[in-house]
């Protein structure tokens, strides 16, 4: 049960958004600017699997399973590179570029001090740029972030998948700043 | 050394903020909404506490100096509640309620899911409201954030204390929203 009084036909976040609309325009922009906005180089696709990766790193499992879904519909619905970065990123079907990047935002989730110079010439080796360090430092910070916002006030979670498919299908379309359909049926 | 080249007159976040506009719009979006605008009952000292409190946990200088120095500025300009919060909660002089507050943010930071129905009962007999439990929870899972992206992109972070003072009322005064002002003869 949620620690507050939430609207339950909303699972994890979006429930957190109907209850105090004013923070969540800025934390819809920022996710939507980070994710899903055109970017120089790095794919909505890619950006979210580094999401689903760090909010798999804080075991938050309504994170972790909608940013899956929405990194899979992005990515032409192959499930098996979600599921192969987040059992093991170096063995992946991913660039050494989007591995070297994994490894830096491995290293935020646990501390932000915790990146080396090494991690970063690594990255840019495989060629890295600037803004994709950047991006992918922010990206990773701000999933320790939401990650502690949706388990810390525990929020509802639900199991089924193919409920996290039919959401992460709507935002790899429309983004994050379209209204959430509402869950009809739910229980908490 | 910062990990990537940003503008060397401006100290921790605010070099961030220059060198993607994009991200920085959001970001100070939020941080206003959580810690300077009017709310219904925590003031905005006691909302920069949390911030402050947080940010010494994960050992972020810039961000316990910056928001330490607005707390002092927003409380009246009492050094030594910032300076009883840093060293124990418990017996600084602040409210009862407030330091239940701490508990949960101080889990949080720790781990979304480390926050118990016993830490929210606890702030409840306080007199703790649903907005303020929430609202404790986002600013000390979005400091997780903010402290992650100052240190993970080894920003510039100033020894000189008086320099955060001098930022510190700036903000107290104006809020998140105004620029910065450079920081002159500064070097990295």
């Amino acid at each position: 049960m949620p620690h507050i009084n939430l609207p339950n036909e909303f699972p994890g976040i979006r429930s957190l958004f109907m209850f105090r609309p004013e923070t969540a325009a800025p934390l819809n922009a920022l996710v939507q600017t980070l994710l899903h906005n055109p970017h120089p180089t790095l794919s909505a696709g890619e950006r979210e699997l580094i999401a689903t990766y760090v909010s798999r790193l804080n075991t938050c499992k309504y994170c972790c399973n909608i940013h899956g879904a929405i990194a899979q519909h992005q990515l032409g619905n192959k499930p098996e590179i979600v599921q192969q970065v987040l059992v093991n990123p170096e063995t992946a079907p991913i660039s050494s570029k989007l591995k070297a990047l994994l490894k830096i935002a491995a290293k935020v989730q646990s501390g932000g001090k915790n990146v080396t110079e090494g991690d970063v010439a690594l990255a840019r080796a495989e060629g890295a740029t600037d803004i994709e360090i950047h991006d992918t430092v922010l990206i990773a910070a701000a999933f320790c972030m939401y990650n502690r916002y949706v388990d810390g006030l525990a929020t509802w979670q639900p199991d089924d998948i193919n409920l996290y498919d039919k959401m992460g299908e709507q935002r790899a379309r429309e983004g994050y700043l379209t209204p959430p359909f509402k869950v009809v049926g739910s229980a908490q």
